[in-house]
C-alpha cells in the first residue's frame, strides 16, 4: 500500500470509510481509532482493529464505491445510468470527454476513472459552489490530474478564456464523446456540436418528460441524430436462498437518457463508378460475418 | 485514419459494418462497393459513397456498438447488465479480471476495452467452438493482446497447463476481479476465492430464480459475503417530442446479476489502546466528510 | 346449459370459439363440426368431440375472456387497467356509469357486466363504425340489455336527442362515474362535470405525456380535484417450476390512467358549536379504528 | 342519504374517515366534531363543517376506497391485483366464489362487493384472530349477508360442521371461482378441485419464486391447467403538467399471481361422422368472427 493509494474502510455496522492512504494518519471512527500504519500491514483484503478492539475490513474501492463515497449536494447520476452512458459515448483508456454541468462530481469521478491517464475530462460547471464540490471529489479520490475544469456558463461555448488553446490537456476541441446533465440542454446544441468531433456520441439526462419533448424538438434542427430515449430500472432482490423475492420498494426514477449522434461532416462526391476494381471485401480478412451482428435483432440492443 | 483503426460504416438504411481499417480495403456491401481508401480520405465522421452512389457515414464505434457487433452463436449479454458490472467490479485502466465463460466474447470485448494496455482479462471457456469464437470476435476489434484465454474447464481451477505461473500476462493470481457467466456457478466457489487477491468483488449472470437462490445457498459457505441480487431493465421511449411515449414492447429479462465481495484474509490482533496519539483524521486532510457519503441513503445504491 | 349462455369452445391448439348457446346450433370449425346440442350434454366443464374426432373443452367466459374476445378495429384497453379502472370507479352491481368513445366496446362490455341488471352503462361514441361494433360486441356477448348507447359526439354534452329526459335507463344525469378514452379529454370536462353526481370518481385513459401535461392544466381549472397519475405494467413468467424466470419480452406500454374525483358541491355552513353534544363518535359502534386504514401508508395505496 | 349507507368523510388534510350513515351519530376528529345529521342536509358530494370550523368533504366511497378502509393486521392485497383477480376469475353479479385465507378481510371486502346480491362469497379461515378481524371488516361495510365465513383449516377440506350441505347460501359446492392466499397452497390442490365447478378459475397469491416453483410442480400433478404466473406494476407519477416524471420510489413488490383452470370432466365420446347435417355455423347469427379475437395476438392478453 503505497501513499495515495484509495482504500475503504467498512465498520462492522458497514459504514464506509473512503480515505486515500497516508502512512501518519490516524483515522477517527466512532468505534475507536484507526492507525493507516496498520492498515498497511494488513493490507486490502485484510482486517484492522479500532483501538477500542472493533474490527474494520480494508477494502479496495471499485468504481461504483467511488460513486457512491461522492460529497454531494445536489442529485447526483445513479450507477446504473453511469454504468450505461460509459458504452453508449465509449469511454474508456484514452477517450477524451467533455461533460456539463459538473454537479458534485460523480459523473466526472466516473469518466475521469475510466479515461486513464491517456484521456481526458473536460467539465463546465456554472455554480461556483458546485465548481468547487465537483473539485474537492475528484481530489479526494486522487483523479484531479486527468480533468480539465472550468467555472464556466456553457451558454457563452465550451471555450472560456481558462482554455489554452491548442494544448490538450486544456482545449476540448474534437473530442470523442459530450454528456449534458443540465436543466435546458436544448439551449447548447450548437455549442455542443462545435466542440465535439464530427460523429460523436452525445447524451443527456433530464428529469421531466416536458423536457425530453423540448430537447427532441431542439434536436431535430441540429446536427445531432440517430436519437435514443430510455430510462434504466434496478430492481433488487432480498439475498435469502429459501425465500427469493423482489424488494418491496424501489428507486422508481432517476431520470431520462437521451443519447444521440453528431451527423459528421458533408459527403464526400461518390467516385466514377468505372474506377472500382474487383477486389476483395475487409470480412473475411478476419472480421466476423455481418449476419450475426444483431442489428436486425432489436433483443440486441440494450 | 491509421492501419487496424476500428471504423463502423453506416448505410442509408441503417445496415452497420463493423471493420479494421485497411488503406487497400474494398468493402462489398448490397448497396455497392466503398474503397477504404476513400474512406480514409473522408475520414471518421465524414462519409463515403459506394460506386453506385449510395452514402455511407463512416464513425468510430463505441463500446456499445463493439458489443452489439459480437458475432454470436449464443445468448450474450447485454449492455444494460456489462455497463452496471463494469462498475460494480471496479474494471477500468490497468484491471486484473478473470472471466467464465468466454460465450461469444461479448463481455470479453468490453472488458478488454476497460482495463487498456495496462489491464489484463483472463478467460476461460470449456467447449472449443466458443473458445474459437470468442478468439476470432476479439481479433476483429484487435482487443486480443490483452487477452489471455484458455479453453479450459473451470472445474479444475484457473490454473489449466496454458497459464505461465508468475507471468503477470498469463497468471489470473491476485486477479482485481471475477465475473462468472456459467450454467452452474455454485460449484465453482473454491476455485473463484483462490484466484482473486482478498477483498475482490465477484459477479453472476444467471437467467433463473432457481439458480439464484442454489448460488446464493452455496455463498452462505463461501468465503464471499455482502452478497447483492438485482436485475436491470431498459424501457425505451419513441422519440417524437409531440406524442411522446414508451415503445410498445421491451426486453423483459435477459438475467438476473449476483454480486459479492471476497470476504478477505483474517483479521489482524487490535494494537493496544493505550499507544493511540491524538492525532488527526484522515477526513480533514481533503477528503470530504462521511456525512454526504450516502451509505444512509437507500436511493444513492444502483 | 340455456338458451343465450355464453360458452367459450378451446380447441387442442388452444384456439378460442366465444358464443352464445343455442340448441340447435352446429359450430363450423377448422378441426371439425361440434353440434351444440353435445355440447349441452357435456356441460361446462366438459368435452366435445367434433365430427372428425378432435376434443373441444368447454368452459364458462370469464371478464377476462370476454374482453379478449372482443372483435376490434381499435386498439382496445387491456384487462390491467380495465380491472384497475372497476375498483378506482367503485363500479360494481347498481352502479351508473358513462363512457366515451365506446371504441370497440371492449371496456363497455366489462362495465356492462360488473354493473349488473340493477346498474346501467351509458356510452357515446361519435364514429358511426365504432357505434356500429361496439353494439355488435355486446351483442355477441349478451349485454346489451344494460347498455345506453349513443352515436353521438361528447362535445356537443352527453345530451343527445337519443336520450330520454327522466328515463333513469337512458338519461344519464348524476351517474355514480365516468370514464373518458378519448384523444383530447381536456376538451370535454365541463361536460363531465355536468353529467357526474358530485364527488363522483371519474378516469382518463391517455397513450402519450403530453396529452397527461394537456389534462392536468386543464383538470387545475376543472372541478375535479384528487389528480392521479399511473401506469399498470403486466410482467409474466414462463411457468416452468424448475427453471422459473420471466418472460424474454412483455408488453411495455398501453397508455396512462388519469384519476380524478367530482369535487362536489359548495360547502354548506359550519353549525354553531355551542349546539354540540357530547356524544359517541361512530367508530366504536362497529367500525374499525382510523388507524389501521393504511391512509397513512403509501405503501397501501395501489 | 339513509341509514347504513357507506360515507367517507376526508378532512382538509386528507385524512379519511370511512363510516355507515347513522342520523344520531357525531363523528369525533381531530378537526372537530361533525354531526351526522349535518351529513345528511349536505348529502354525498357536499362538504360539511365541524364545530370548529374544518371543512370535510363527504364522498360515496369507491371499491378502491373500501380496501384501503380495511383494518389490517395482516399485508392485505392491493387494488392492482385486486382488479386482475376480478377479471381472471370472473367475479361479477351472481357468481358464487371461494377463499381462503380470509386474512384482513380485504379481498372478501371486494369479492363480496362485486358478487352482489345474487353472488355469494364462502371464506375459510384458521386463525381465529383474523377470522374475527375479516368479520369486523366485513360488518363495518355492510357486505356480511353476502358472505359464508367459517373458522376452519382447509387442509381437512371446504365442508366444516359449520357449513350446511345443500343450502347455497353455506354450501360451495361447485363454486365459480377460487382463490388461496395461504402459505402453502400446495397442500390443497385436491380440496380445490373438489370445491369448484369443471372448468373453474382459480388464483393463487405468493410471495416468493421458491413457493411459486413449489405451487407449479403440485398443478403438473393436479387437475388444473392453463397455468399462468405474473406480477403487477403500479407506477404513479407527479400529476404536475409542467414537469410530468414518474415519483422517485414506488411499491416494486407485493407478490406473484399465478393462476389456473380446473381441466373440466373427461371427454364425451365423438359422435358418429355420417350423422352431422350442413348447417350453419353459430358465428354468423351474431357473434363477431373468430379472426379479431386476439388469441394469436400476445397484445391482448393482459
Amino acid at each position: 500500500m503505497k501513499q495515495g493509494d484509495l482504500i475503504l474502510l467498512v465498520s462492522p455496522k458497514g459504514k464506509r470509510y473512503l480515505r486515500r492512504f497516508d502512512q501518519d494518519t490516524v483515522l477517527h471512527t466512532q468505534e475507536g481509532m484507526i492507525r493507516f500504519s496498520e492498515v498497511a500491514r494488513a493490507g486490502s483484503g485484510g482486517a484492522v482493529a479500532t483501538h477500542i478492539g472493533h474490527v474494520f475490513r480494508i477494502l479496495r474501492p471499485t468504481t461504483h464505491d467511488l460513486i457512491k463515497g461522492v460529497k454531494r449536494s445536489t442529485q447526483i447520476m445513479y450507477p446504473k445510468e453511469i454504468g450505461y452512458v460509459i458504452l453508449k459515448l465509449g469511454i474508456g483508456p484514452g477517450i477524451r470527454v467533455v461533460e456539463s454541468g459538473s454537479g458534485s462530481g460523480g459523473l466526472t469521478t466516473a469518466l475521469a476513472w475510466h479515461v486513464g491517464d491517456t484521456g481526458r475530462v473536460y467539465t463546465f460547471e456554472k455554480r461556483p459552489e458546485f465548481y468547487a464540490l465537483s473539485g474537492e471529489n475528484l481530489d479526494a479520490v486522487g483523479l484531479s490530474h486527468r480533468v480539465s475544469r472550468h467555472n464556466h456558463d456553457i451558454a457563452e461555448g465550451f471555450y472560456p478564456d481558462s482554455v489554452v488553446k491548442g494544448d490538450p490537456a486544456s482545449d476540448p476541441t474534437d473530442a470523442d464523446a459530450l454528456f449534458l446533465d443540465v436543466r435546458t440542454p436544448w439551449d447548447y446544441l450548437p455549442q455542443a456540436a462545435a466542440v465535439v468531433r464530427p460523429g460523436a456520441p452525445v447524451g443527456f439526462l433530464l428529469p421531466t418528460t416536458n423536457q425530453i419533448s423540448e430537447l427532441l424538438w431542439a434536436l431535430e434542427d441540429s446536427p445531432f441524430e440517430d436519437v435514443e430515449v430510455l430510462e434504466i430500472l434496478v430492481r433488487r432482490y432480498k439475498p435469502v436462498p429459501e425465500r427469493l423475492r423482489p424488494e418491496d420498494r424501489m428507486v422508481a426514477h432517476t431520470g431520462f437518457l437521451v443519447f444521440a449522434r453528431h451527423g459528421g461532416r458533408d459527403v464526400c462526391p461518390p467516385p466514377p463508378p468505372a474506377d472500382f476494381p474487383e477486389s476483395m471485401d475487409a470480412g473475411p480478412s478476419g472480421f466476423p460475418d455481418e449476419s450475426g451482428q444483431g442489428d436486425d435483432n432489436p433483443d440486441a440492443a440494450d
